[in-house]
């Protein structure tokens, strides 16, 4: 079994290697630039650590993981939109609409949720691309959320607009390894726990949502729980669980 | 056997009691704003002609047919927004980034892309979907090639934007009927001429793209003879296709 970190290996050579359609033309051009690496392609990575300590070939849950990291891009892409958050960096590069103008991105953004998708169906079990497109669609309720300020109910808004796509990756990671949908339950559970433990520290290191709405040390005390529950999940499946472990301290004790 | 405008009301009524996701919360309010009736539901009408034609079930292909028009929908959304064709009327109402702001109108086009997915997943065959996203790949090429200027290769760029969507409707209805794999093609080749039929008679009355390229006089004529060999090839098909032919004749003789 690999450490968490020789996950990232492949997923990033296989986004590399990406076929993607060839009637985008000139379009794919701007997808690659939203795919490159430099992020921690979290998601993907729990996807193939997920299939392979339920019993999975990580190596069957490539386009699976990748899906997933095409989603997480494609909102990335619109999200920083000038219309949206406006943000002219990410990563520490030119966004894409910097790069490419606002329209450019704006198609790069819809064919990569299109093109992930794709990757899902390129599964013979429909299953993994309608656990995805609901994933999807929780995520942009959220967004939806976010930009309209309904942020009352903030473990909701995070529930949709991050936990989502990381339920996606355990999802998908077990159904690639065949878990019995009966079975999946504390799976799932641990997933919602690492979705949760993502945005606090999110907001932790960013200085809002949860450490505003909790304060700083409140919020730090939150990781903590959230991060043992996850743990403690881990504990009770009856798998080596220790990437996933690993996986979870990363995410702890991230600085960025 | 019902006629081509009798088609439209189940149709719209699909399309009116549709059922989006709950996590979506407000922003359904946008995209049914995009669903409302008012355009001429040619995709979903051809769709379930097909099906009908092809001794399918009409009512089984509703799904099918909404799903193809929402992937309508969503791209019509996205186009209207000012970094694109800057449209602020649709339909002779304020366009939806108008109506609910640019940030709403990207993530309503975003969700409907994602639910259009979701309707084509709710079929046993992955197939249905798999046909839908690579239509909708192709035609976001075919808008970035429009967006980019790059229209050299008028004919391509119209498979692309316009022909590959109508392709789409008239498969998923093939596939809703049974229509086995090797006796698809002719009927598949009257799709790809309703589709560029659409897309001369639209060129015609707006003045540009094949009336541009070829004067008005050529324009016209092509539209004939597209016309002619779409009806030929429903000849050639040993079907009840009446309603197809009528389809045929209200696109060529549409004046809006």
């Amino acid at each position: 079994m690999r450490r968490a970190d020789e996950l990232r290996a492949p997923v990033d050579a296989f986004l590399r290697s990406l076929e993607l359609s060839a009637e985008l033309g000139e379009l794919r051009e701007a997808m690659r630039y939203a795919l490159e690496p430099g992020g921690k392609r979290v998601r993907p990575v729990l996807c193939l650590a997920v299939c392979e300590a339920a019993g999975g070939e990580a190596e069957h849950a490539l386009p699976a993981a990748a899906a997933v990291e095409l989603v997480h891009s494609f909102s990335l892409v619109h999200d920083d939109l000038p219309s949206m958050d406006d943000d002219d960096e990410r990563r520490g590069r030119p966004s894409a609409h910097v790069a490419f103008g606002e329209n450019v991105a704006l198609l790069a953004g819809d064919a990569l949720l299109a093109e992930a998708l794709r990757l899902a169906l390129s599964y013979d079990d429909p299953a993994l691309a309608r656990e995805l497109v609901e994933a999807t669609l929780s995520m942009i309720g959220g967004q939806h959320r976010d930009v309209t300020g309904d942020d009352a109910d903030l473990e909701s808004l995070h529930r949709l607009k991050t936990g989502a796509l990381f339920g996606a990756a355990v999802g998908l990671g077990l159904l690639v390894a065949g878990v019995p949908e009966d079975t999946q339950e504390p799976w799932r559970a641990f997933g919602d726990d690492v979705g949760l433990l993502f945005q606090v520290v999110d907001d932790v290191l960013d200085g809002d949502g949860y450490t505003e709405r909790l304060g700083p040390d409140a919020a730090r005390t939150l990781v903590s729980e959230v991060a043992a529950r996850a743990l403690e999940r881990l504990d009770g499946l009856a798998a080596d669980t220790s990437v996933l472990r690993d996986l979870v301290h990363e995410l702890t004790f991230r600085t960025g």
